[in-house]
């Protein structure tokens, strides 16, 4: 047995294992479980915890971001605020062979840690960004436009809930093969033939990911724990308008490695300055095994095409679709599908853009419903919600860039807006730009509007000629554009068979009748799956073993015993 | 719920449950177990079944091949036996589109089946072709140019060992999460949230599976029933100089899918034709979700940077390495190299290549051993396996094709030969084209010569500055160009180590002091990894959990409960 190689569990393992075992058993059961509060409340986070997490977040703008890592000495700022609010925060500004090497030189000695003890440093990570929860909700919330319940929430809580399941898929996939076996084969009159041994979890390399604009720590986390606990140090290529949320990340992570005796240059960050083409230099880089990114499908299509020393992980664009049949609860399909539309102003990649509606109207608990009576209906649902600004604000948050204003102004001349996306004052932030939704309605022919990404607060009701009409349109139009999420509404059990087979075919996860307080465009850590890289949307789903079982490989070693 | 979607298992679960279990627990724990024995005996297999067999192979001969699959009307034969054995079995010759749209075809009900009756079907597969496992090691032997025992065990006993090995594998992946859960959430004062969810094993699509020559059963098994047990339809694409062990495999799968009640067209056979590019047409094909393929490093790099729309498994070409520092069992060492350089004429993609010994020579229990005298002993084992023609090809069996035997002659211009290759009469075929193995004399700076692969019953002894230097070998050439197997001679624990250490840094699983019936080329399903897809010889290992991973997805479907 080779010295240093038969572990020898560090004490963070113990002091988490419970956390990591009642995980465990959360990914096996995929039932309800949560491991950090969602509720900003005092009650659950204590009197002070918004304040001081308040005061260290606005503490860093402004300054140098404290982070003693390669690249210090020269730094680069360029996060704008979507709520108007100046950041100016200053972050090392490495270049890519430098983060490379650094983060290579890191290797051997975490690797060589094991699962046990990467999995405690892990969760001790996590534990740490827990307690800075407040501090990374605020970052969220002004890098993203997020809402600051929302980024408590998405950012914080949820963020750390993917992390964790991350990190209990990668430990139940390093951890099915024993560390050491004996191997004993009768041979014949003689004596059996014995060996011992050993297999080695072997990370793949230097571990990019690629951060966005809009959910800066959910979309990251689970690439960066994955990667980080299956044995690679991971760079951290933020995207420049969220650096910070990523930034406090690394802070962190890079505190508790170096607390735990491993180098901090196990996690690095690597922002990048305009023009620079920093994420695609380190994508190609060939010590870089491993890319996880989120974004555009143009980039995202590059990475996959471009970075072929790695595995690349991808989310995408998609066209996340809705077909409504019937209900039983018209009123509670409007209110549900009406939330949807407006949390985040649409500016999730699971809120719903294309809703399907036969043009002959559907059957409801209120009687038949024509197609306008319908889009009525959920226009009323948004208008309700938006309609007074300090509430408002609080479901929409901000919008994330100006290419979402410009979307905004294309989609008023593709055809009539059922509901008008308006301009909202923030009570609290005047320079924060607010939009509500819009809706617009199509016709089923409108596949070149309908059939592509309108990322933002902007949706369609498109009239089918049948239910059946709509499934085709939904099998067709994700099977060849990708999606993160579908839905159905219907009372009738065989419409929604249908629904289930049209979304197996297509590869999309779909969600049914939703009319309380469950949103298609929410997914719940342990349970739900995010993506599903059955379609265009995802090539991988978080969090699977097909999301962790390549970021590591198993090396044996075999001798007479 | 769906209809058909709720697993009812097929009986064939049951009929092979305990076997399943079994294999579930063998791959967790990696020790020694087998279910298919791997003596020929009649005492194991029956008095008049190695003659049944030969007389089914035979039976095959000058004829068409017996398939009722899609091309049956026009036919292709292109096998050469390396024994000299006249084959001329005709085969189905379908087109691309022609199987692709027969597969596709098969997957719905074949996906809706669900994962307990897809293995139960699988498993009977296996049973099937263990039946006739003396056809399938006569088929093997007489394409691949393996002797018979070899050709029994490789290609019939062990390949079906990894069949099931890959089998369980996908089972336990396709069954770490539940078909369904219930998710319950508490809401303030209200109702908890309660949804029902479901989740669906989903293919990726048709896979395809391009066989080799040399192992065309032991090498595509692992693939073909990873690819068919998680649902999608499988295309087997044959070397056209081992057609027929597949065709074989392909007519008995096809027998049991469809007495399960399955289309047959989810397994199906396309040979090429000289010159057709069948294998490259199917690779690119949009409908092709999954390549398998084992053979050159050329074809291989090929399907990975152009089979795109496709998640590409390739096991290539390597440098197999040893490092000799020292040995208590001198004579040990020498039989158990003589017998891997003999074996299969050295034609496998395990045999070690380049034997790395200082030049001042090694500590030894006969004393010290100068590098010339170490050659010398690795030399005279192979020669004493190979002095009595009857004996040798029951060893060395046959030479697979003419780039073989130009090598050989190449090899003689590159360095003194320690040991010449030999021509063989085979006592009973005296068509087979038989050699023995040579030993060629090498500096350490014959990089040019050494650092690729010379497949074939060729291998270099290399002299070495020491140890050290032998070890920085290994990790540069394999690091660069990659190997399947590595091993190291050493009576010094630190040396182990040391080696341990450059082959985890170079990726390649490492045999240690092997002196007596365990053989580096050789490796143990449930137990061995083959290729660790961590150095450039493979992108994959044999088998586990990442093999099998990515050859499905979850879809899920929610509900309110």
């Amino acid at each position: 047995m080779m010295a240093g190689m038969t572990e020898t569990p560090h004490p963070l393992y113990d002091r988490h294992a419970d956390t990591l075992h009642r995980a465990l058993t959360a990914i096996t059961e995929r039932g309800y479980w949560s491991a950090y509060p969602e509720s900003p409340s005092p009650w659950v986070y204590g009197e002070t915890a918004a304040a001081d997490g308040k005061a260290a977040f606005e503490a860093y703008l402004g300054g140098d971001f404290p982070l003693d890592q390669p690249g210090a000495a020269d730094r680069v700022a360029t996060e704008t605020s979507p709520f108007g609010v100046a950041l100016d925060v200053r972050y090392p500004h490495p270049g890519a062979d430098e983060v490379v090497a650094a983060a290579s030189a890191a290797l051997p000695a975490w690797r060589d840690a094991g699962p046990q003890t990467r999995v405690g440093v892990c969760l001790e990570i996590l534990a740490r960004l827990h307690r800075h929860i407040f501090e990374l909700a605020n970052a969220v919330q002004f890098t993203s436009g997020q809402a600051f319940v929302m980024a408590f929430q998405a950012g914080g809580a949820h963020a750390l809930d993917r992390a964790l399941e991350a990190i209990a898929y990668a430990y139940a996939e390093m951890t099915r093969h024993p560390g050491t076996a004996g191997w004993e084969k009768a041979a014949g009159k003689g004596d059996p033939l014995r060996m011992t041994k050993t297999f080695h979890v072997v990370p793949r390399g230097v571990a990019l990911v690629i951060g966005c604009n809009t959910f800066p720590t959910w979309n990251s986390y689970p690439g960066l724990f994955a990667s980080l606990v299956t044995g690679n140090p991971v760079v951290v290529k933020p995207h420049p308008r969220a650096v910070l949320p990523l930034a406090i990340t690394v802070r962190y992570a890079r505190e508790v490695l170096a607390e735990a005796g491993f180098d901090p240059d196990l996690v690095l960050l690597a922002p990048e300055a305009p023009g620079e083409k920093l994420a695609s230099t380190l994508a190609l880089h060939p010590a870089v095994k491993i890319v996880d990114f989120t974004g555009s499908t143009g980039y995202g299509d590059w990475l996959e095409a471009n970075a072929r020393q790695a595995t690349v992980y991808t989310e995408k664009a998609g066209l996340n679709t809705v077909v409504i049949d019937s209900t039983d609860d018209f009123a509670g399909m409007c209110r549900n599908l009406g939330f949807t539309l407006t949390l985040y102003s649409g500016q999730m990649c699971t809120t719903s853009q294309n809703i399907l509606i036969p043009a002959a109207g559907i059957d409801t608990d209120q009687g038949h419903k024509s197609f306008d009576e319908v889009a009525a209906g959920i226009a009323a649902a948004v208008g309700k919600l938006t309609a007074d600004p300090a509430r408002a604000v609080e479901l929409t948050g901000a919008i994330v860039n100006d290419g979402v204003l410009e979307r905004l102004d294309e989609v008023t001349k593709v055809g009539e807006a059922v509901l008008e996306s308006r301009t909202v004052t923030h009570p609290a932030l005047p320079d924060a730009v607010v939009r509500t939704p819009t809706i617009v309605k199509l016709a089923a022919t409108d596949t070149e509007v309908y059939g592509r990404e309108w990322f933002g607060p902007i949706s369609f009701v498109i009239a089918t000629d049948s239910t059946a009409h709509g499934l085709e349109i939904l099998r067709s139009t994700v099977g060849e554009c990708g999606a993160l999420t579908a839905a159905v509404y219907s009372t009738d059990e065989a419409v929604l068979d249908a629904a289930e087979a049209a979304a197996i075919d297509a590869g999309v996860h779909l969600s049914a009748n939703l009319t309380g307080g469950v949103f298609v465009n929410q997914s719940a850590a342990f349970s739900d799956f995010h993506g599903s890289g059955a379609n265009p949307a995802a090539n991988a789903a978080l969090t699977d073993g097909a999301y962790v079982a390549n970021r590591f490989r198993i090396i044996q070693s075999r001798r007479p015993a």
